[in-house]
């Protein structure tokens, strides 16, 4: 599929580690090491809500959240996925899918607004994104 | 489908009013008129995840998500829309689909965690649920 004239926001460059492309988004972790938090962007210019794709985008979407899931409870101890889709900051479509712990540090809340981030050490952003890769690639 | 053995969780049920019911999902409105705000509920028994659904379950799901953001955004003001399945507090798997307004009291946190629900006066329990039951039915 074409991604022609998509540009990832500036945002989401900064606050992230890219981890893979799959065939529709582009697969990133949080550089914030409280949570295992990845975020799927999907490669198309213009995006905001999902309603903006294509039907079969939507499918493909979809499946790729379900495989980031798999991945996330694959390769980190997980009690619960948390999905999301907000856009009221970074208004460029992208879809969360977190790792939650009971007891994590804004367990039960929601991680969007939960403070700031503790970006990953020297050798945990290469670490996660590495396995999580690996099992995406499964 | 078959919903044998569902029963919607006490705590969704005392915090929502009742739309309508889709072929999988019971649609729910949140009874806090700071937001207008529905809830999905596949009526399976036992779900938790996004990942217990059957494949044909998943596209069904994502596809009444869709119609209910349709639905808000025919009916109320809308900015953006929120989308979120959560789970950390009613384990019972349920999607959230919020009409977002700039400047609306959460804005732009999430309204997971946004403090005290403001119940609907009379006419608005009535109204709302009414609007976008004729919106969903469409």
């Amino acid at each position: 599929m074409s991604s022609v004239g998509f540009q990832l926001d500036p945002r989401l460059a900064a606050d992230t580690l890219p981890v893979v492309r799959l065939d529709l988004c582009d697969v990133l972790l949080m550089n914030d090491s409280r949570f295992a938090w990845l975020v799927l962007v999907p490669q198309r210019a213009g995006l905001v809500e999902i309603a903006d794709l294509t039907p079969s985008e939507r499918t493909l979407l979809w499946h790729e959240v379900d495989r980031a899931g798999a991945a996330l409870r694959a390769v980190v101890p997980c009690d619960k996925l948390n999905l999301g889709a907000l856009g009221n900051i970074v208004r460029q479509l992208h879809v969360h899918v977190v790792a939650r712990r009971e007891g994590d540090v804004a367990w039960p809340g929601p991680v969007w607004g939960s403070g700031p981030a503790e970006p990953y050490g020297e050798r945990g952003r290469e670490a996660l994104p590495d396995r999580l890769r690996e099992a995406l690639s499964r």
